[in-house]
Protein backbone atom coordinates (compact mmCIF):
# COMPACT_ATOMS: atom_id res chain seq x y z
CA UNK A 1 0.00 0.00 0.00
CA UNK A 2 0.67 3.32 -0.36
CA UNK A 3 -1.92 5.28 0.71
CA UNK A 4 0.65 8.29 2.84
CA UNK A 5 2.57 10.49 0.93
CA UNK A 6 5.85 12.00 2.43
CA UNK A 7 4.00 15.00 2.94
CA UNK A 8 1.51 13.05 5.07
CA UNK A 9 4.20 10.86 6.35
CA UNK A 10 6.18 13.85 8.14
CA UNK A 11 3.16 15.80 9.33
CA UNK A 12 1.90 12.16 11.72
CA UNK A 13 5.47 12.23 12.57
CA UNK A 14 5.93 15.85 13.74
CA UNK A 15 2.32 16.03 15.48
CA UNK A 16 1.74 13.49 18.19
CA UNK A 17 -1.89 14.22 19.28
CA UNK A 18 -5.25 13.55 17.07
CA UNK A 19 -8.38 12.53 18.08
CA UNK A 20 -9.80 8.84 17.94
CA UNK A 21 -13.29 8.01 16.61
CA UNK A 22 -14.65 4.85 17.14
CA UNK A 23 -18.43 3.98 16.52
CA UNK A 24 -20.40 2.55 19.86
CA UNK A 25 -22.80 -0.03 20.03
CA UNK A 26 -25.73 2.30 18.91
CA UNK A 27 -23.43 3.27 16.08
CA UNK A 28 -22.72 6.86 17.72
CA UNK A 29 -19.27 8.16 16.93
CA UNK A 30 -17.04 8.19 20.40
CA UNK A 31 -14.30 10.44 20.47
CA UNK A 32 -11.07 10.82 23.10
CA UNK A 33 -7.84 12.66 22.41
CA UNK A 34 -4.77 10.21 22.02
CA UNK A 35 -1.28 10.15 21.67
CA UNK A 36 -0.38 7.87 18.66
CA UNK A 37 3.08 6.84 16.69
CA UNK A 38 3.58 5.69 12.91
CA UNK A 39 4.65 2.61 11.64
CA UNK A 40 4.88 2.77 8.24
CA UNK A 41 1.06 2.65 7.37
CA UNK A 42 -0.08 2.00 10.74
CA UNK A 43 -1.11 4.34 13.46
CA UNK A 44 -0.85 2.90 16.98
CA UNK A 45 -2.18 4.46 19.95
CA UNK A 46 -1.62 2.73 23.75
CA UNK A 47 -5.08 2.53 25.54
CA UNK A 48 -6.28 0.12 28.40
CA UNK A 49 -8.11 -2.95 27.56
CA UNK A 50 -11.16 -1.90 29.50
CA UNK A 51 -11.79 1.16 27.56
CA UNK A 52 -14.58 1.76 25.70
CA UNK A 53 -12.52 2.49 22.47
CA UNK A 54 -10.94 -1.03 22.89
CA UNK A 55 -14.12 -2.75 22.98
CA UNK A 56 -15.36 -0.47 19.97
CA UNK A 57 -12.18 -1.45 17.86
CA UNK A 58 -12.99 -4.92 19.03
CA UNK A 59 -16.43 -5.11 17.52
CA UNK A 60 -16.20 -2.86 14.74
CA UNK A 61 -13.37 -4.01 13.12
CA UNK A 62 -12.40 0.10 12.09
CA UNK A 63 -11.32 3.15 13.75
CA UNK A 64 -10.27 7.23 12.38
CA UNK A 65 -7.62 8.98 13.79
CA UNK A 66 -7.95 13.06 12.78
CA UNK A 67 -4.78 14.42 13.51
CA UNK A 68 -3.73 18.05 13.81
CA UNK A 69 -1.20 20.96 13.95
CA UNK A 70 -1.82 23.56 16.76
CA UNK A 71 -1.54 26.75 15.02
CA UNK A 72 -3.71 28.55 12.75
CA UNK A 73 -4.47 27.88 9.83
CA UNK A 74 -4.40 24.22 11.85
CA UNK A 75 -3.68 21.80 9.45
CA UNK A 76 -5.46 18.67 9.28
CA UNK A 77 -5.90 15.17 7.90
CA UNK A 78 -8.26 11.79 8.83
CA UNK A 79 -6.81 8.84 8.38
CA UNK A 80 -9.57 5.80 8.79
CA UNK A 81 -9.21 1.95 8.48
CA UNK A 82 -9.15 -1.55 9.41
CA UNK A 83 -8.45 -1.54 13.64
CA UNK A 84 -7.37 -3.50 15.94
CA UNK A 85 -6.54 -4.29 19.37
CA UNK A 86 -2.85 -6.23 19.54
CA UNK A 87 -1.25 -7.42 23.30
CA UNK A 88 1.89 -9.09 21.39
CA UNK A 89 5.16 -7.40 20.59
CA UNK A 90 3.98 -4.19 21.97
CA UNK A 91 7.00 -3.26 23.97
CA UNK A 92 8.74 -1.46 21.36
CA UNK A 93 5.87 0.79 20.04
CA UNK A 94 4.06 1.51 23.48
CA UNK A 95 7.34 3.45 24.17
CA UNK A 96 7.87 4.96 21.14
CA UNK A 97 3.98 6.28 21.94
CA UNK A 98 5.34 7.33 25.19
CA UNK A 99 8.78 8.76 24.17
CA UNK A 100 6.28 11.23 21.77
CA UNK A 101 4.04 12.40 25.15
CA UNK A 102 7.28 12.86 27.00
CA UNK A 103 8.75 14.86 24.12
CA UNK A 104 11.99 12.85 25.11
CA UNK A 105 15.23 12.29 22.51
CA UNK A 106 14.83 8.39 22.99
CA UNK A 107 12.15 6.03 23.74
CA UNK A 108 12.25 4.63 26.96
CA UNK A 109 13.03 0.82 27.83
CA UNK A 110 10.37 -0.98 26.00
CA UNK A 111 8.59 -3.14 28.57
CA UNK A 112 7.54 -6.37 28.03
CA UNK A 113 4.33 -7.98 27.00
CA UNK A 114 4.17 -9.80 30.36
CA UNK A 115 4.26 -6.11 32.29
CA UNK A 116 2.36 -4.41 29.91
CA UNK A 117 -0.50 -7.06 30.29
CA UNK A 118 -0.35 -7.12 33.62
CA UNK A 119 -1.19 -3.05 33.81
CA UNK A 120 -4.00 -3.44 31.44
CA UNK A 121 -1.98 -1.88 28.61
CA UNK A 122 -2.83 -3.03 24.46
CA UNK A 123 -2.34 -1.37 21.60
CA UNK A 124 -4.90 -0.08 18.69
CA UNK A 125 -4.24 -0.06 15.80
CA UNK A 126 -5.47 1.36 12.59
CA UNK A 127 -4.29 0.35 9.28
CA UNK A 128 -4.43 3.69 6.96
CA UNK A 129 -6.30 2.82 4.24
CA UNK A 130 -8.74 6.29 4.04
CA UNK A 131 -7.17 9.66 4.14
CA UNK A 132 -9.99 12.35 3.96
CA UNK A 133 -10.32 16.07 4.98
CA UNK A 134 -6.71 17.12 4.30
CA UNK A 135 -6.47 20.99 4.93
CA UNK A 136 -3.25 22.97 4.67
CA UNK A 137 -1.01 19.74 3.96
CA UNK A 138 0.71 18.69 1.02
CA UNK A 139 0.35 21.67 -1.12
CA UNK A 140 -2.53 22.19 -3.09
CA UNK A 141 -5.35 20.75 -1.67
CA UNK A 142 -8.33 23.24 0.00
CA UNK A 143 -9.94 23.95 2.85
CA UNK A 144 -12.92 21.71 3.52
CA UNK A 145 -15.49 23.25 5.77
CA UNK B 1 -30.13 21.13 30.68
CA UNK B 2 -27.11 22.29 32.27
CA UNK B 3 -24.59 19.82 30.65
CA UNK B 4 -21.97 22.55 30.45
CA UNK B 5 -20.55 23.80 33.46
CA UNK B 6 -18.60 27.19 33.29
CA UNK B 7 -15.54 25.53 32.98
CA UNK B 8 -16.65 23.28 30.46
CA UNK B 9 -18.45 26.60 28.93
CA UNK B 10 -15.05 28.95 29.16
CA UNK B 11 -13.30 26.36 27.40
CA UNK B 12 -15.32 25.79 24.88
CA UNK B 13 -15.51 29.95 24.52
CA UNK B 14 -11.55 30.08 24.15
CA UNK B 15 -10.85 27.32 21.86
CA UNK B 16 -12.13 27.54 18.39
CA UNK B 17 -11.65 24.34 16.49
CA UNK B 18 -12.64 20.94 17.15
CA UNK B 19 -12.80 17.56 15.40
CA UNK B 20 -16.25 16.58 14.18
CA UNK B 21 -17.25 13.26 14.26
CA UNK B 22 -20.25 12.21 12.32
CA UNK B 23 -21.71 8.18 11.25
CA UNK B 24 -21.33 7.39 7.47
CA UNK B 25 -23.70 5.47 5.79
CA UNK B 26 -21.51 2.05 6.82
CA UNK B 27 -21.42 3.05 9.86
CA UNK B 28 -18.32 4.05 10.10
CA UNK B 29 -17.13 7.32 11.35
CA UNK B 30 -16.28 10.57 9.64
CA UNK B 31 -14.11 12.88 10.90
CA UNK B 32 -12.71 16.56 9.84
CA UNK B 33 -11.36 19.38 11.63
CA UNK B 34 -13.91 22.54 11.98
CA UNK B 35 -14.59 25.84 13.68
CA UNK B 36 -17.38 26.54 15.71
CA UNK B 37 -18.81 28.77 17.91
CA UNK B 38 -21.58 28.11 21.36
CA UNK B 39 -24.88 29.62 21.95
CA UNK B 40 -25.57 27.75 25.42
CA UNK B 41 -26.12 24.35 25.22
CA UNK B 42 -25.48 24.12 21.18
CA UNK B 43 -22.10 23.69 19.33
CA UNK B 44 -22.63 25.77 16.06
CA UNK B 45 -20.25 24.99 12.56
CA UNK B 46 -20.73 26.55 9.50
CA UNK B 47 -20.38 24.45 6.14
CA UNK B 48 -21.66 23.75 3.07
CA UNK B 49 -25.23 21.81 2.32
CA UNK B 50 -23.38 18.93 0.28
CA UNK B 51 -20.74 18.23 2.43
CA UNK B 52 -20.69 14.64 3.27
CA UNK B 53 -20.82 15.75 7.46
CA UNK B 54 -24.36 17.45 6.70
CA UNK B 55 -25.77 14.06 4.90
CA UNK B 56 -24.50 12.11 7.68
CA UNK B 57 -26.25 14.41 10.33
CA UNK B 58 -29.63 14.51 8.15
CA UNK B 59 -29.33 10.93 8.13
CA UNK B 60 -28.31 10.10 11.50
CA UNK B 61 -29.26 12.73 13.60
CA UNK B 62 -26.73 12.89 15.73
CA UNK B 63 -22.76 14.10 16.22
CA UNK B 64 -19.75 14.64 17.87
CA UNK B 65 -17.20 17.75 18.55
CA UNK B 66 -14.00 16.93 20.70
CA UNK B 67 -12.77 20.66 21.58
CA UNK B 68 -8.98 20.84 22.36
CA UNK B 69 -6.16 23.46 23.70
CA UNK B 70 -3.06 23.69 21.81
CA UNK B 71 -0.41 22.73 24.13
CA UNK B 72 0.60 19.68 26.60
CA UNK B 73 -1.25 18.53 27.60
CA UNK B 74 -3.51 19.34 25.57
CA UNK B 75 -6.76 19.44 27.81
CA UNK B 76 -9.61 18.19 25.73
CA UNK B 77 -12.99 17.22 26.10
CA UNK B 78 -15.91 15.12 23.47
CA UNK B 79 -19.36 16.83 23.66
CA UNK B 80 -22.02 14.77 21.73
CA UNK B 81 -26.26 14.93 21.31
CA UNK B 82 -28.69 15.41 19.04
CA UNK B 83 -27.80 17.56 15.54
CA UNK B 84 -29.35 19.06 13.08
CA UNK B 85 -28.89 21.03 9.65
CA UNK B 86 -30.49 24.43 9.88
CA UNK B 87 -31.00 27.00 7.41
CA UNK B 88 -33.45 29.74 8.84
CA UNK B 89 -31.77 32.80 11.28
CA UNK B 90 -28.07 31.17 10.23
CA UNK B 91 -26.72 35.15 9.57
CA UNK B 92 -25.46 35.29 13.21
CA UNK B 93 -24.28 32.49 14.17
CA UNK B 94 -22.45 32.00 10.71
CA UNK B 95 -20.76 35.25 11.82
CA UNK B 96 -19.87 34.43 15.19
CA UNK B 97 -18.11 31.78 13.34
CA UNK B 98 -16.41 33.83 11.07
CA UNK B 99 -14.73 35.88 14.18
CA UNK B 100 -13.20 32.95 15.27
CA UNK B 101 -12.02 31.93 12.43
CA UNK B 102 -10.87 35.32 11.82
CA UNK B 103 -9.66 36.02 15.21
CA UNK B 104 -11.24 39.59 15.24
CA UNK B 105 -12.35 41.01 18.09
CA UNK B 106 -16.11 41.83 16.62
CA UNK B 107 -18.09 39.14 13.91
CA UNK B 108 -18.57 40.83 10.54
CA UNK B 109 -22.25 41.93 9.56
CA UNK B 110 -24.55 38.74 9.39
CA UNK B 111 -25.33 38.14 5.88
CA UNK B 112 -28.83 37.23 5.36
CA UNK B 113 -30.65 33.59 4.85
CA UNK B 114 -30.91 34.13 1.06
CA UNK B 115 -27.75 35.23 0.42
CA UNK B 116 -25.85 32.23 2.59
CA UNK B 117 -28.85 29.75 0.61
CA UNK B 118 -26.92 31.27 -2.87
CA UNK B 119 -23.17 30.11 -1.50
CA UNK B 120 -24.95 26.95 -0.32
CA UNK B 121 -23.61 27.56 3.03
CA UNK B 122 -25.67 26.35 5.85
CA UNK B 123 -25.12 25.65 9.79
CA UNK B 124 -24.96 22.20 11.80
CA UNK B 125 -26.03 22.31 14.95
CA UNK B 126 -25.20 19.64 18.08
CA UNK B 127 -27.30 20.41 21.37
CA UNK B 128 -24.64 18.64 23.92
CA UNK B 129 -26.38 16.07 25.94
CA UNK B 130 -23.29 13.95 26.95
CA UNK B 131 -19.63 15.05 27.77
CA UNK B 132 -16.96 12.98 27.55
CA UNK B 133 -13.32 12.06 27.68
CA UNK B 134 -12.98 15.45 29.33
CA UNK B 135 -8.88 15.64 30.25
CA UNK B 136 -7.18 18.25 31.92
CA UNK B 137 -10.32 21.05 32.43
CA UNK B 138 -12.92 21.32 34.95
CA UNK B 139 -10.11 20.30 37.98
CA UNK B 140 -9.99 17.16 39.47
CA UNK B 141 -10.62 14.79 36.15
CA UNK B 142 -8.03 12.47 35.45
CA UNK B 143 -6.36 12.05 31.90
CA UNK B 144 -7.69 8.74 30.04
CA UNK B 145 -5.77 6.81 27.57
Amino acid sequence: MNTLTQALSEFLDTNPVGVLATTTPSRKPRQSLVYFARDGERLLISTLDDRLKAQDVRRSGWASLCVMAHESPFPSASFSGPAEIITENIGPPTAKIMQRIAQSPDPPEPMSDEALAEAGRVVLTITVERVTAVNYIDGGRTPQA
